[in-house]
C-alpha cells in the first residue's frame, strides 16, 4: 500500500459533519485531496460539504454522502465519531469496507458519552477505542489511531495549528500515508507513536487536554520535543 | 500551606541519586534552593551531593543523607525512585514524615519495572503510582505528581530544557508550591493538570515518550499548547 499523489484516493470523513470532520476536510480540500462527508444523512453531509467547499473556493473537490456510500466510495476512512457510536457504526460499515482500506480513528473514549466529565475515559476492553475499532473492522481493513489531540475547534478555523499529530498502527504503509495526511494540515507535525496499542496513551491525552481548556478556556493541544528532525513527520 | 522563600523549606530529593535525582538537585540547587539528596545509602547520597554542588559552586546548598534522615529533615520530598521501589520505600519512610509535609511524586509505573518493555506501563489499582502513594502516606501529607515528562538526562545537563511539567494534586497549595518549583528550571513551563487522579494520563505519557526515544534516539519531552498565558504557572 503506497501513498498516492494528493486527491487521487478520495478520503471518507465517516460521521463528518461535526467541527472535527468539517474542519479535516477543510484542510485537506484545502490540500487538494478529495474529500467525501460522510454523514447518516445524506442531505447533512451535502450541506456540509457546501459550506466545506465555499471556503475553499472553486477548486474544491469535496462531496457529501450518506456513510455507507461514502465507505464505499473510498478507500481512506478518516472516523470521527463520538465513543458512543463508534462499535455500531463500524458493525454497520463493515460489508461497504473494501479490501486494502485504512480506517483513521480519532476516537475517544471520553466519559461524557455516558453522562460522565469529558475529562476522564472510560475503560476499553481491547484498551482503546483504536483496538476496539481493530477489532471490528475486516482483516484486510488496517486501523491507525491519530488526530486525537488537535481541537475540533481551531481545526474548523482558516488559522495554522500548533500541535502535532501521534500516528499509532500496527500497519507501517498506513501509518505512514496518515502522517503525510496530517503534515498536510498548516502547523502539524506528524509522529510515530508505535503500535496500534499505543493509541491508550494517546486517546487518555486528549481527557486531560479538555480538562485543561475547561480550567483555562482554551484549545490545548500538544507538541512533542526533544527529538531529531526526522522524527517528525 | 504557603510556599515561602528561595532556600527557606529544604527539599530532600528521595531516591535522589540517579540522573533525575541529582538533575533536580542542580537546577533547583542553581535557583537557591536547599536540597537534600537522600539515598539508602548515605556515603552515596554524600557523594552525589558533592558532584552537585561543584557543579553549581561555592554558594551552593545541598547536602546528603540516608532517605529517612532526609525525609525527617523536609517537609517538602521529592521521590524519584523506581515504580517497583516506591510502595516498599514510602511504608518504610512514613513514621518520618512530618505533618504538612508534601510528597511530589514522579514515579512511573513502567513494565520493564517486572522485566517487560519501558514503552509500556503496568496497571496500578488505585489508579497510578501517584494515588499508590496517597494511599501510603500519613493523612496529613499531601501528595503532588509531577515531573514524570521531563527527560532526566536533560534535566542533569546544563542547558535549558523545552518541557512542560503537568502537576496534579487534591491539595491546591501544594500544587501551587510544586509548580512554582518546576518553573525555577530553566525552560520549563508547569501547568495546573488537575486532580491526583489524573496522574494515570501524565504517567502513561511517559511510556509513550520512552518509545519515541527508543525509535528516535531522542530525550523526548512535551509542551501543551493552546492555552492562555496565565495557564502557564
Amino acid at each position: 500500500m503506497n501513498s498516492s499523489p494528493a486527491g487521487v484516493r478520495p478520503i471518507a470523513i465517516i460521521g463528518g459533519t461535526g467541527p472535527a470532520g468539517t474542519g479535516l476536510a477543510l484542510r485537506w480540500g484545502r490540500a487538494g485531496e478529495t474529500i467525501i462527508i460522510g454523514s447518516r444523512d445524506e442531505q447533512r453531509a451535502q450541506q456540509a460539504a457546501a459550506a466545506v467547499r465555499q471556503r475553499i473556493g472553486p477548486q474544491a473537490n469535496v462531496s457529501g454522502m450518506e456513510n455507507s456510500a461514502a465507505c464505499a466510495a473510498a478507500d481512506i476512512l478518516m472516523l470521527t465519531v463520538p465513543f458512543e457510536g463508534q462499535a455500531a457504526l463500524l458493525k454497520e460499515l463493515k460489508p461497504a469496507m473494501t479490501a486494502g482500506s485504512i480506517v483513521i480513528d480519532a476516537t475517544v473514549p471520553l466519559a461524557s458519552g455516558v453522562g460522565g466529565r469529558a475529562s476522564r475515559t472510560l475503560g476499553v476492553w481491547q484498551g482503546s477505542a483504536a483496538q476496539q475499532a481493530a477489532e471490528l473492522v475486516p482483516k484486510e481493513v488496517s486501523v491507525v489511531a491519530a488526530f486525537h489531540n488537535v481541537s475540533a475547534d481551531l481545526l474548523a478555523t482558516d488559522a495554522p495549528l500548533d500541535c502535532d499529530v501521534i500516528v499509532c498502527s500496527d500497519d507501517p504503509d498506513a501509518a505512514q500515508l496518515t502522517r503525510e495526511l496530517a503534515a498536510k494540515i498548516p502547523g502539524v507535525r506528524a509522529l510515530d507513536g508505535g503500535k496500534l496499542e499505543n493509541a491508550r496513551i494517546v486517546e487518555q491525552i486528549t481527557a486531560l487536554l479538555v480538562g485543561m481548556n475547561i480550567r483555562h478556556k482554551g484549545h490545548a493541544g500538544i507538541r512533542i520535543t526533544g527529538l531529531p528532525p526526522s522524527a517528525y513527520r
